[in-house]
């Protein structure tokens, strides 16, 4: 028996950092994590332990930094495809031949004083997180955005009925729900070099508005409408990928049933349980969407 | 040797839930988390495994939900007074003699459509919470309100210089500085039967305000001020309790010492080890604050 | 434009159960976590919010619970092909083509008394997870068997040197070096009708006494010398998909460098942030492994 | 109105150490967490920022690490002890008047090849945690040991009834019930100047065999017999803290009630939310014990 090294990868993830700049006396924050992992040729690392082809991992977090520091950090998707373009570069060893670069931004927001937004005082947001994903070759990059745990919920407009039954079935029919849900969505582009910051608040926008207008007969249902409205609002989105987390449960109450206020009372929960997913394409998209090639993205927009 | 049992204890914590209030065609929402400890005389239930005089911890739990079932959650500091009160009567035995309530609410704000706050869609916040802690006897509820997990940032006007230095102090004196800290601070009050939500609204102004317009020489130096500028703008606040958890670092660069780019790139961290705490009181208010009498609260509120 | 459903899943995360054996004095124990997800034509629930073909979340979960309830759980990889099968059956609606079953199981051990273990106390062991993935249609089911959260350290016997740098590497050549990873292993089988448990053991064993003897050049090198090890000892399987988190620090200490400890205290972390991953195949394995068909699985064990 | 500055402290939290002593080719590791808070008088840090007393956090944590470099890292309680005096002698600053040193030790053991310990590679144990906390005044040092995170089941020997019953009771009495808990305890000694080590190893055995051994009639009953067992084969033992967090739930199950399998079925939690504390004492001891006086730690022991 011979074994074979069928896959391998490595790399960094949790990279995180903070850039300020202080251009003008209006200083910007820009807070990110970053992970990094590198495919290739390493195969004589793994059976023999011989490491010339392989760039340590600290170097790997590194230049990260370097290029954090070297460069402004404004869409995370462009600063992704950088640093995937200095990976596939000669410098970091010509044994890489895929790397995969995933981005989250936590936002900060501006403190009020006195009505007005200020200058150098933020307040970190606890509740979403854009994403960016970014999987290059020598081919080119393929970019993904995303956001990730919208925290939603409708209170009115919401039903769940009609559903197939087996004996294990004890959910009844509800007319008139409470729905909660922790969303996510990532999207791919018809051109990746898109107007990726603009694109990100336009979807963002439309998701919380169909949820919010939708009337919903099942998570699936507002899933699929939510990724409908984002094709049909943003012509520049080719594809997006949905996720719910949901799980709220009204509180029966034997003890009090002489109490009049059915569905007010309910218990959430903080790791919700029930998963569904959803990938809503714009029809004529092949499966294999146009890479960024090597350059081409939109450096100016920095 | 006969052995004391010198203190005990029991009760549930992190009872979720989710009130809906649907009297309007605008709903609102209250989402609180409950904590309940009882304390009494329940010697024999230890010593001689005698439960006659233990109420079931799935009965205080129901207690809990039975209360916001009947009766609408707005003021969190209300709720947890009749809470408190509840277990104090006679109906949840005898026994008890000294009762804590803590209960921690999350905002939730309305989805905005085309402009507008939706009437029945809401977005989790993922920030801050509101804080109450009672703590009663007969004699009476020490009613605390607060605020946890301000995450705050400052990019001007910190510094960090002069402190004191030993064997291990590498820390260099900074004149300009990056301050990230997670703030909390709880508040009790001169008179404990106050407008518990306007002045929750107007403390975390002033203490955003106050942290965004101060010249920083310290942490320490911050939450003193923090809590100056409450005792001013709040004659009702007799004392509050600061802590700031603390931790950013610049990151040092030893392989791109070309790069002119001093104190824009930082380490943030999500688990931040520096603590801070600083408590400060009204002059010639005593330690042991006024409590409110049963029935005195402002149910009228409600 | 008509926007398409490419892809859809849903089911129930983190089904918890524990499932006490009396059938003897001696009691057995089985704490198992389990997640189904459910894929296949539900095209109308998702365009038109038609639920007719949807089983309920609240359904595949009580379904879980009373296959518990019905049987023994043993090995987990046979619990979870009934259930895969199950939901594959026609009660739970003809909707379903494909079903996956994560499942991990957390070992308690008997509290030893008088030297002796005792039949009925038990002690959670809050380390390592057993795991079994069964991804089945009507063709048959896969099963993957795995550990994840082995916790190892190597203070002997590793170094790292002869690497890879660039611009950014500052990590220098250790011939000596502390070795720390938080690993996991998942391994498929060359007849999936295996006697899973004694298997199980085995491979940790083998995982374990590897990870002790091998002269490690790399994380990359002591990955593959794991999995080579496994296929060696284990004929029964095919393939081996190890993952290693790693990352510990020697702690520099500029302020006393006339202490003579070098190489004596490190920095620990529980969010490590390397990771290596590798798979080593046995030759002549295809990548396509046999299938586990209806009924066949070892029903004799349990 | 002039604010008072009625408490303050400051510290770091969470100092992670591993120590890897060499001296033999049998290498022992130490895996400590170390906390330590200052409180003195800081009074013009707050209220003018004037940080000339102040020794920064960034010392406080590197002289844990100088310690953990000077010296072994045996038993948590004497290196605690060291900490605490170093912070009080005159090299940090006069103005500290009172330290507090919390120390949490995780376990590694040795992984075994060919059915013997191996002498340096380990596994490490993500169960309990041994504690120590240090309170130290110029008075001398109060030294508290315990242990944390004890996951505990009984499936036999438990029962529930009898309790008090309100209108909000839905309980049943249990004659047989699984009884599961996350114990802690924490101990303090009738003489500081212990044998530490050989003391925690008796306490955890006794916590256990008097949980297996007991018949417990409420949780409450049974952390009080298992502080009363510390008391009784412990005599260094003059007062032990105990808390239990449970919640396990019977799985009712409507829809399958002719499967005869009462009491096996259980609904686990990893959040457990019925907390019950006790403490015991030693009859004759007074509240406040004997501290530790300067010194007087057993420095031979190490």
């Amino acid at each position: 028996m011979s074994p074979l090294l069928s896959h391998n990868s490595y790399g960094q993830s949790d990279v995180r950092l903070l850039k300020i700049s202080r251009r003008s006396t209006r200083h910007e924050v820009a807070d990110v994590t970053v992970g990094v992992r590198l495919e290739g040729d390493y195969d004589r690392a793994h059976t023999a332990g011989d490491n010339r082809a392989v760039l340590p991992a600290q170097a790997v977090r590194d230049a990260v930094y370097a290029m954090a520091r070297r460069r402004a950090v404004r869409q995370i998707e462009e600063f992704g495809v950088r640093l995937a373009e200095h990976f596939l570069g000669g410098d970091a060893g010509s044994a890489v031949s895929r790397v995969r670069v995933e981005l989250a931004e936590r936002a900060w927001e501006r403190v009020g004083v006195g009505g007005r937004p200020h200058d150098t005082t933020f307040r970190g947001s606890g509740g979403h997180r854009r994403l960016a994903v970014i999987t290059a070759t020598g081919e080119g990059a393929d970019v993904e955005s995303g956001v990730e745990h919208l925290v939603l919920l409708k209170t009115a407009g919401a039903a769940y009925q009609g559903f197939a039954r087996d004996a294990y079935t004890t959910l009844r029919d509800a007319p008139d729900r409470v729905l909660a849900a922790v969303v996510s969505a990532r999207w791919r582009y018809v051109n990746p070099d898109a107007s990726y910051g603009l694109l990100y608040e336009k979807v963002v926008r439309t998701l919380l508005e169909s949820f919010a207008e939708h009337e919903s007969r099942s998570v699936q249902h507002t899933l699929y409408t939510m990724g409908e409205a984002v094709l049909e609002y943003s012509p520049e989105v080719a594809e997006v990928r949905l996720a719910a987390a949901g799980g709220i449960a009204p509180l029966a109450d034997p003890t009090t049933p002489d109490i009049d206020a059915p569905n007010e009372l309910f218990l959430p929960t903080d790791a919700p349980h029930d998963l569904t997913e959803a990938t809503v394409r714009r029809e004529g998209m092949a499966g294999e969407l146009r890479l960024l090639k090597r350059g081409e993205g939109r450096r100016g927009s920095e």
